[in-house]
């Protein structure tokens, strides 16, 4: 018997685990802001982590129907695009929980920016995420941010658009924003700068161990 | 105007990128014992790494419908579950590749372990991580190794149920393996132990400049 007939188990390296923070709020609160800081100053501190947002998930990984036609052929395109109904939210938010859940077994902290509206989507992601860790790998930050202040700052024209009726089912216009009742973190971004609101955050994550 | 009205522009960091070593062959072949003895050595040099499989994946982002309904709906089950038909199989590689993209970009090696028998799929992984990164992002590792090892292996006993034709569709044999024509790293998986295997590997990313 030579060696290549010997079974071979290759142990998965086990690594401390990172964690996920997920950030939530409305359009405009400021949420890919303050995660970026936060990576910014946990880079600065020779930490692992990385930011998952609109602009890297939307055009990858849950692009919509239209832009998988790019690629592949329509009935592949219609079958997994996603798009922004209730069901297709869900799953949106469900595959970046899953996606989390890899960055945080690989030892980085993921740090998540999407406004994720509902409730029981939250849930669904934290139990996901505490089913493969533990309690603590799941943490939650509300961006609160008041509506007049997003709608003001509409840094990207959409509540503007919202307003003329262009972007129906658009978050705090049309459709519920559902204010996390026991976020891990809640910050007042409403008075604080984005500066001040990373260190909030930081300072959390020293305080549960996540970072040194 | 206080602090709180200025408009941040967060940039996000700057980090050298990873990249993606995509490991193709038949169940049986050493994929995976291959793809962790390296993550093993990664980590032990002090790179970061990680590797995404079956194990972790199937049970996650890629869920089977019977496995999406233990925790959602039937309707959200059969709209997003995948099975094992040509377009599911498509879209299990697409969103693999993507998440081997985020982990690329966020600076870790990511060590893919699966099938991944169709060569138009593994091109699309392929164009996928090179469009948001560059050439050389991707490296192709064929363990090959002759099905008749791998089915004198079979480690799960798949072979002996496809066999018995329990398995349709089992790739290798009633369902083609598309070996790779022009794949950066070619192991001759059959005739050489797992760790000789997984140091040619990590003598091809130091050759590229990929770990130092």
């Amino acid at each position: 018997m030579d060696s290549t007939q010997v079974t071979w188990h290759a142990h998965a390296v086990v690594r401390p685990r990172g964690c996920v923070v997920w950030f939530t709020g409305l359009s405009g609160c400021g949420k890919s802001t303050v995660a970026n800081l936060v990576d910014q100053k946990l880079h600065e501190l020779g930490c692992g982590s990385f930011v998952l947002d609109g602009d890297n998930i939307r055009h990858g990984l849950n692009a919509s129907p239209a832009m998988l036609a790019e690629t592949f052929d329509d009935a592949f395109a219609q079958r997994f695009g996603l798009g922004f109904s209730a069901l297709d939210r869900a799953e949106n938010i469900r595959r970046i929980a899953c996606v989390a859940e890899l960055f945080c077994e690989a030892g980085v902290v993921a740090l998540t920016a999407f406004v994720s509206p509902y409730r029981e989507d939250r849930e669904a992601a934290r139990a996901a995420i505490e089913r493969q860790g533990e309690e603590g790998d799941f943490i939650e930050v509300f961006v609160d941010t008041p509506l007049e202040i997003c709608e003001q700052r509409d840094p990207k024209g959409l509540y503007k658009q919202a307003r003329a009726g262009k972007l129906p089912g658009f978050t705090g216009i049309d459709a519920p924003y559902e204010a996390p009742a026991s976020a891990e973190i809640h910050l007042a971004a409403g008075e604080k700068s984005p500066p001040a609101l990373a260190d909030e955050v930081i300072a959390y994550l020293r305080s549960q161990g996540k970072i040194r």
